[in-house]
């Protein structure tokens, strides 16, 4: 009899087999199956009472007459039957606070490679070349971060405990969040944090009002010496006004995990640029991803029922 | 009349015009003199009562009739000639703690680095490689720092804000500091502390105990997945155990700010591993180094008097 059943999936490149053996250790009196084909899929979701995977398709919901609970591995849900799901009062949870630490891990590897010179010393190390050089510093710097949700929140953490002023940029800034500031998206309160930004972290979902929200004016607002990274979307920022501010030293460097287009074509700019840092976007992999998402089904869980 | 001398020299590739400038702009109640030649330096000397520079001379500390106070601007005394200061009554306080935002902001850029595998995305860019991969997490695993002065506590705090368990590594436990845990340098406590860490690093002073500290013998209790900094002295680490643990995987990696030879000889064969990332002992530079040391001489003056 099973009571989970984990539809089989991949996702930064790890196992769904991995994920069913850690919801089974972690919830013990339940019995977890894992689903591979569509076969087992519609078989299992006849005695399931949760699903778990990246998505579940429309048929697969309709023909369930158990499921209550669908636990998204994914953050988001907008590639979901939400129709579906909410007909057949099926509950929704998403993996939300799953990326937290690591893509804030990241943001801070990329931040303080620029502040601290790592790419120089890289280059200086090819070249078996030992020569001092001067390098910033992070303590007293001022940041500001697009997006609050969990990994937006995670990353000004993550900034605050180096001694940074943070900014933090939603769309209801009455929600508030950890940084010392919380504007929302008006463009004067917009422009005014950009001219004191040291470093532009890029963390919302992309929307209308995020798409191309780093233009050219954006960027010649920043100061010159100011970092730009993006764990959001690559069409947050505008790739042509990017490649000229950063090919003119209008900005110190750019780190990216996420391009517009997907992957960055070999013939991309980019690539050559030595004040640009690229990731193919996995700032969203950790070990712990099938922990952290099996925590969020065993919450639900306790929630649910 | 002169109330404060700066000795020229050079510290970090930084002019000690600047130190000069920024003391008398933090203190407009002293007439601050910059002395470049000796001459300047034994006539200064004559009505000054502070000085503060790399090092002084016993001759002039011996020759002034007037000088109360000495601030070097260095974190160590061992190399000021202390007899002479004592005898003559001159107080001594060095720039300890100035170092420590900038150093560990360059310790966590080595280990998130590692972590993130941002060096491995450096290789594929210089290929135009878009190439997903698996990263690790910094968070939940142990870090111990051996030498918990101002600049390993700074170490410490910026690790614990990322969810990192820390033992601490001193002479005096008893002292305390910022980390989970702390244990002195007994050979079963420190063995103990290495087989379970994650990410080691060296900030402490050279000295019998510490030199060759970290032999063959403790890499290999080191887990293989872990990673060495040093921001101590090259010769903490003995040298040719890290090269073999480096070839040979052993380690993930070794970041190194001081290496033993320093510079670092051309033909060592650590600028050839890719798992080692080397700096030209510059973790010590940082933009705010005079204004921290104008500081400490602010700080010191009002004690002093």
């Amino acid at each position: 009899m099973t009571d989970i059943v984990v539809l089989d999936h991949k996702i930064h490149g790890l196992s769904a087999a991995d994920y069913a053996d850690t919801l089974q250790a972690q919830l013990p009196e339940y019995e977890v199956q894992l689903a591979k084909t569509s076969a087992q899929k519609m078989k299992l979701l006849q005695e399931a009472t949760i699903a778990t995977g990246y998505t579940i398709d429309q048929a697969l919901v309709e023909k369930s007459e158990t499921l209550s609970l669908f636990v998204c591995t994914f953050a988001g849900t907008g590639h979901l039957p939400l129709d579906a799901l909410k007909a057949h009062d099926v509950a929704v949870q998403n993996a939300s606070g799953v990326h937290g630490p690591n893509i804030a891990e990241q943001v801070l590897g990329y931040i303080l490679t620029f502040v601290r010179q790592l790419d120089k010393a890289w280059r200086q190390k090819q070249q078996a070349e030992w020569n001092h050089y001067q390098a910033g510093e992070l303590k007293g710097s001022t940041a500001t971060v697009i997006g609050l949700g969990p990994i937006g929140r995670t990353i000004v953490d993550r900034l605050n405990a180096f001694g940074v002023s943070t900014i933090g940029v939603r769309y209801t800034p009455s929600k508030g969040g950890p940084a010392d500031e919380i504007i929302g998206f008006d463009e004067a309160d917009l422009d005014d944090a950009l001219v004191q930004t040291d470093h532009l972290v890029l963390a919302c979902p992309l929307t209308e009002i995020t798409e191309g929200l780093i233009d050219e004016e954006a960027l010649l607002l920043l100061p010159t010496d100011a970092t730009v990274t993006n764990i959001a979307r690559g069409e947050v920022i505008d790739t042509d006004a990017l490649v000229d501010a950063l090919q003119t030293n209008k900005l110190r460097g750019a780190a990216l995990d996420v391009t517009d287009p997907e992957p960055l074509p070999s013939e991309s700019p980019l690539w050559e640029l030595q004040n640009c840092q690229i990731t193919p976007h996995n700032a969203g992999h950790t070990p712990n991803y099938w922990d952290r998402c099996a925590d969020i089904v065993s919450k639900a869980i306790t929630t649910h029922t």
